[in-house]
């Protein structure tokens, strides 16, 4: 066989195999939950990747953002300006280390996620992201049982992402997908600064 | 020492870490080059997270997509919709496993990096994302000494993100940041449709 058939070939197999497996796969039964954790670089700018595409099909989304309350963003800046489609919520008090006040933290935390509550019970969202709720999670200012009941009740149409490093082995047992993020090789690493535009 | 005093003398290490790590960071030389790969989900949609945040600070952006050629994706809807900010150029041939013709799927890539390498070297970009692109090296549809030097000649300015499964360990070993998505859980491994709005 030549190159070219040899590729023919192997090509028309994946083909086979993609085209059985889209075959018999089903919807699911309620609208699935993500989360990406791991201590790589993605796991906040692919959520906002999927609400693009969320977008793109006319879905509605809402976002809450549990840590980085104060610092302006380029994901802030663009979706405030949008407009259209996704109602978005920042826990107002910014990163823990510099609030340094375990029990405001805590009430910032609960009450964001009392909000995030609302919006996946609701039935109005197509897909609700509760960016870096796992930290919150870590340092114990929401308890997983919670989060847990949080999802269990949402809508059946309603999608949710989860992210942030250090998922609790519950949350990942309970989601659909779970998609870590490895650190290979990173630029801070070496002494190089967060960019606006690529990091924030 | 109360929980709440533990906590603070906590964070405040952390705080004090963080603004060193912050205070002896430098730009980089050049605008940067990430990858990110692995078999996991989120190596697009963090891309497209990525244009995000640059066009929030208002920043200008070009997109090449290397392989969903002719599928309907809701970021390609979504940014086409948006008009301002992003080119973007899809490859149009679609899944290699489709065209079965890899003569032709090489001519297509080998026209998309063109295009790619015009971009890159233009100075007209902030971000340059190369989606997909890892998938055309690993078919061998493009040479990855012809892609390492079309990102060397990048203006210094312009950042790219390239993306894809089974990235060459030549361009890890190039990139300034290398992210590995990892599958923990999947859906589609328990027969699930991918998903409108999540998937694509």
């Amino acid at each position: 066989m030549t190159d070219a058939e040899t590729h023919k070939k192997k090509m028309q197999k994946i083909q086979a195999e993609h085209r059985a497996r889209t075959r018999e796969a089903v919807d699911p039964r309620r609208a699935l939950v993500l989360v990406h954790t791991g201590d790589g670089k993605g796991k906040s700018s692919s959520a906002f990747g999927v609400i693009v595409r969320a977008l793109g099909w006319g879905k509605r989304v809402g976002v809450v953002q549990f840590i980085k309350g104060k610092w302006k963003t380029g994901e802030r800046q663009f979706f405030d300006k949008l407009k259209e489609g996704v109602d978005w919520h920042t826990m107002g008090d910014g990163f823990t280390w510099d609030t340094q006040d375990k029990d405001q933290d805590t009430r910032a935390a609960q009450a964001a996620f009392s909000r995030a509550e609302s919006m996946m019970a609701s039935g109005e969202y197509d897909l609700v992201v509760l960016d870096e709720i796992n930290i919150a999670m870590r340092y114990d200012y929401l308890a997983i049982d919670a989060v847990i009941a949080g999802l269990e009740s949402r809508a059946d149409r309603t999608s949710v992402i989860l992210t942030g490093r250090d998922a609790r082995p519950e949350l990942i047992d309970y989601a659909d997908l779970v998609s870590e993020m490895v650190e290979i090789k990173h630029p801070y690493k070496s002494g190089i600064k967060a960019q606006r535009g690529i990091d924030f």
